[in-house]
């Protein structure tokens, strides 16, 4: 539905990345940019929204226009989940990357058909799980920016990441 | 993608519900059930997973067993998403639902395909908006279970409902 488009962003600013990050890879302050973006096309929105948000405004031009939106707008949570895609591509956690809850998002900016959008991480903490021995909790804080660089979203999500195994 | 069971559920508990909510139709404690049950199949875990969140588990049976899901998953996202079907669909409010922020988002089980999802949602907070005199904003706890009564999904989220015009 949407072209990514490989552009000169890094993967993470700094130093050398290891191919896949475990739990002492992260640490407070380290940033992840998005590679490429995400073009946000009207039909993408338009099944987006048909599927799991169907109301006027995420569906029809014309309605759009007599809505809060004044337009045709992305659901929140197709934001959301552009956002995860461009998440997972963007840091590569050893046995994938488990969501471990969201603890703020917000939705700043309507975005709308042709909007492509990037994303900037950063991670605000490290702690080993309570409940997992085996794993630690990143914390991070993600701002998403449309092409004129507006924060559409941001929000605070924790995701599990594995201890390094011992030799 | 997903079947919709009109069940025995009502849209409210309670007394009589107008047709399209506005701020000063909710109240504490107002509780709306879901209409009905949305059914989660493999094609629509893979489908959202290819598109949102491309990691093994959301993708393949056998990467699946092999991952800390044990199985195949659904993407959170695509928990999120589905949640939010549900929510509109239990809750008319005048203008659409406009979503004014999470607050809290913890996925406590994973879904799998064949599972029905239903949810329960509860009103804990109404306030007039600061920025916007037109609109209040209506805080709502919402529950997903799954077919066993397994919550496999909490949140708080925050929308805006529209003030009762004034004749």
């Amino acid at each position: 539905m949407e072209a990514i488009e490989p552009d000169a962003a890094s993967k993470e600013t700094g130093e050398t990345m290891p191919k896949e990050f475990y739990f002492e890879d992260f640490y407070v302050g380290q940033k992840f940019h998005s590679i490429g973006q995400a073009k946000v096309t009207a039909e993408e929105i338009k099944e987006f929204g048909s599927k799991y948000d169907p109301q006027p405004f995420h569906l029809d031009e014309a309605a759009g226009e007599n809505s809060f939106f004044k337009g045709l707008a992305a659901s929140g949570w197709l934001t959301a989940a552009i956002v995860m895609r461009l998440r997972v591509q963007s840091i590569t956690v050893a046995g994938g990357m488990i969501g471990a809850g969201v603890e703020e998002m917000r939705w700043t900016q309507p975005v709308r058909p042709g909007d492509s959008l990037r994303t900037e991480i950063e991670v605000v903490g490290v702690r080993h799980s309570n409940s997992r021995k085996e794993f630690g909790v990143v914390r991070t804080r993600t701002l998403a920016f449309n092409q004129k660089d507006e924060v559409v979203m941001r929000s605070t999500v924790n995701f599990l990441a594995p201890v390094k195994p011992t030799a």
